[in-house]
């Protein structure tokens, strides 16, 4: 487990202020400040944008009103060499403003941000495959400073390379209490009113968003990605957020894509279960979603996540599908069925969580909620943990606050996240429809998965669908998925022609396995 | 099984020449010969179209050359009162043409074309539920005439109300013959040719199309729809029918629509494995589908079928999905999985098929098969049977050719399609992510699943999801789906409120079942 330790070692995004010509590292961030208008509604009234270029490369982004005067502009460089920018504003002395900067090679561990790549699956910018491991932790930034600073904890040793986290306060069961910030200035509180807070909602607080972005370059630093919820349905009137409507909800959407396209990390999520949003139609996401789009020039991974009823996942204005269902990461064969509907990565965002709260959706037990992990994996699709353990009545649970991780789940996540870092990349069904268990990456790397099922010995076979020629040699390695063991086998297997739809061992070598649930089997061939 | 017999007494659609003002069954067939060039290319140079109107309504379908100086326009009303009609053409003869029928109420037995109907159903244009209870006979039509004869009379007494079929000759395993008409004129023929048929591809052989059409009538005759699939792979060079060229194509998909849409039990299936077709893109099928909707005026159901690959079945072209996964009705959990992702109905056209042959995907046993239709039903979703039994080297198969039923599924089909049309409605998982066996059509109605689960006894038990109010009471009958018997419970169960996820009888009542698999209850509400 200690390799893990070495995500940890990432440079922050580097903010700077306006220099002259400073060097920025390819992937981090360059910003640069202005003052203007403080008068009137700056956030209504001034439009400020910039247009970057590097050669005959253009990336237009918009700024941003912070307050105090002080309006900013943000980039990310993704490519090498010098970057000039000029703005244009419908304030004089926030327009026609100029720089340059020179664009670095990317600090170490930022690989840049992650894009979809060979359909189902997903890269960083650089090139290395990134498989999302992701946890959930809605309401962590709207909790106080030293839970936050213990969850970031929690995080930096767990092996979690995703969190799904809410912009805006949570109100649910284990979520109650008001938070420290909101993303309104507050024009009055009446604790005894229908509607207890007046919010104005033709301005935004700066602080609440500076606050967010502090924490997701947090996340940043331990080298997780930020699945940030637009959107979501647990508010019922408390705060109002979930029912801003349309052209408030436009706007910030554009407030947030201006202040957060430019970080890395940050991927959309357009709402947590958005049918249960009962105050947007289901035709709102749509607008929704392209108001993020046209304002994100970096085309961040974008995704919808549903309750009951899935939305329209094919869009293209979606990069994956970010589907909740636990009942498809349940069984073999289930998680195939769903990927092969769309053309994108699927990712079962939530699956039911490990944990002991009255809720079924609550109620794994770890041994559950890893195997919800190893079904996914095999059919090529990731899967998000949650955790909603309470052992105490001063317990936080981690899917709602962050705190400390209590679960038995997460070191064999972490360990199956390290055998997937180790392989050589992306798992596939190599018999979809017929073998639910055997997963490849080529015909020089496969993963049997076994589940619940035990047996006291494997004859060595493979699928003849998609497999390596007669004559291949492989080794094998039992792994333990719970115990987080991997045992060499010290025979070598040879593999003779298909035998009708299988290939096996010239010899029909078998092993032996301990009989024990839960059980995998790494196969990779050797040379000669 | 008497019952079923019923299903065999429907009126033929009614074929008329030019009379003066003559009765027209509503969804039957009104046809009107017109006398025109016979010289030339008459498929090529003429045009012709006729606009049908009634009241304020107006239908414009294409008409067709159909050899010998004769032109034909064919037209299914579907509003009972005067129908007016003029023609188009680029010919005098044929273009002013006018005439008047009277539509009149339909006939016993015609129910009118298939719609979808409630997002993942069907319904008769008459507002009578449509279960899809199909089989696959993919090359009868071009099987000799007495084997063809045989087919229909197999079909009239087996329960089957859809087949699968296609338009052009196959030629693969169990079926290589040549077949006795081929939709194009003829130019030559080389035995020992690599091309051994030379055709004029700017012609239709009219006679290849009246054969169809009466083989389409026949079917109707026995209230069973017609699932024509109009490409497939299975000719790879021995006709060249799957590599006629785009132009050819798209005539081919004109005139076929144009003969046979105002056919009321004709549904588009623009491929079967439609990614088997090496020589089309996989952007051609968006085109050829627009072709034939856009020729086709009353909108019949339409689906592209798969082998591997999926097509992007979520287009709206697609009425419904035409899905071959043998894998998603084997087990529970499985079926909802695939019509969570798109909002049309899903029909499992392809589960592999009972019998007894070398490959794979022909040695379904019985009972799997019947399992399948099972897992399909329970789930809100439909499957079709095929059947690849050879038991002796004469046998045809009448997955293939046609012929006789051999398998020990299609009764125990024929028996779940009666369960289906006494019930109250299609059936919907209760709490379709928790619990695979629980249908229900409503509160009133639910089909309990167990599949090749034994047990003893069963608590009276249902979701609490959907389910029904405390004190709603039930009979419950013991179906034994392979024996095909329904078997009363004598108890009256009574429900309590829900505890936790389930509601119980009151007291708890169970019922005692036979340690036999393949077991279902049926659980009706009764009045007090």
């Amino acid at each position: 487990m200690k390799q893990l330790l070495i995500w940890s070692f990432l440079l922050l995004s580097t903010s700077v202020k306006a220099q002259q010509n400073p060097l920025i590292a390819c992937w981090s961030r360059y910003e640069v400040a202005f003052q203007g208008p403080a008068t009137g509604n700056p956030f209504k009234d001034v439009s400020l944008t910039a247009t970057f270029s590097n050669g005959n490369r253009k990336v237009t982004v918009s700024g941003f009103y912070d307050g105090g005067g002080t309006y900013r502009v943000r980039f990310m460089p993704d490519t090498i060499g010098e970057w000039r920018y000029s703005t244009k504003s419908n304030q004089p002395s926030l327009s026609g403003r100029t720089g340059t900067f020179q664009c670095g090679p990317p600090a170490a561990g930022n690989h840049g941000p992650v894009k979809v790549a060979n359909t189902w699956h997903f890269k960083y910018a650089d090139g290395q495959w990134y498989y999302p491991f992701g946890t959930t932790i809605y309401a962590w930034t709207h909790q106080g400073e030293a839970l936050q600073e213990q969850t970031l904890h929690s995080l930096s040793s767990a092996g979690f390379n995703k969190v799904r986290m809410c912009v805006f306060p949570k109100y649910y069961t284990h979520v109650e209490e008001d938070p420290a910030l909101y993303p309104f200035p507050q024009v009055s509180f009446n604790p005894n009113a229908a509607k207890r807070f007046v919010w104005d909602l033709s301005r935004f607080n700066p602080a609440f968003f500076q606050h967010l972005e502090k924490r997701i370059d947090d996340l940043a630093k331990l080298g997780i990605e930020a699945d940030l919820i637009l959107f979501h349905p647990y508010d019922k009137g408390r705060w109002g957020f979930d029912s801003l409507g349309t052209e408030t909800d436009n706007r910030y959407l554009q407030y947030i894509t201006a202040r957060l396209s430019s970080f890395h990390n940050v991927w959309w999520s357009m709402a947590n279960e958005f049918d249960f949003i009962k105050t947007k139609s289901r035709s709102i996401w749509d607008v929704y979603t392209k108001t993020v789009i046209d304002n994100d020039s970096y085309h961040h991974l974008c995704s919808i996540h549903n309750g009951s009823v899935y939305y329209d996942l094919w869009k293209d204005e979606f990069t994956h599908a970010s589907i909740q269902n636990g009942a498809a990461v349940e069984d073999f064969g289930r998680a195939i069925l769903q990927r092969n509907m769309v053309f994108k990565p699927v990712i079962y965002d939530e699956v039911c969580y490990e944990g002991n709260i009255e809720q079924r959706w609550g109620r794994l037990s770890g041994e559950e909620m890893v195997h919800a992990f190893w079904q996914g994996i095999i059919a090529g699709t990731y899967v998000t943990h949650g955790e909603t353990i309470e052992d105490h009545p001063n317990d936080t649970i981690f899917w709602a606050k962050g705190g400390k991780f209590r679960g038995t789940s997460p070191p064999r996540i972490a360990f199956l996240r390290h055998i997937m870092e180790e392989g050589p990349g992306p798992l596939e069904l190599a018999d979809m429809w017929k073998d639910h268990q055997t997963a490849q990456s080529g015909t020089g790397y496969y993963i049997v998965y076994f589940g619940k099922q035990l047996q006291s010995e494997w004859t060595f076979n493979l699928p003849k669908k998609n497999g390596p020629n007669a004559g291949t040699k492989y080794k094998v390695e039992i792994i333990d998925t719970w115990a987080m063991t991997i045992t060499p086998v010290s025979a070598v297997f040879e593999t003779a022609s298909p035998d009708g739809y299988r290939i096996f061992d010239k010899q029909l070598k078998k092993i032996k396995l301990p009989l024990r649930p839960y059980l995998a089997l790494r196969i990779t061939a050797v040379e000669h």
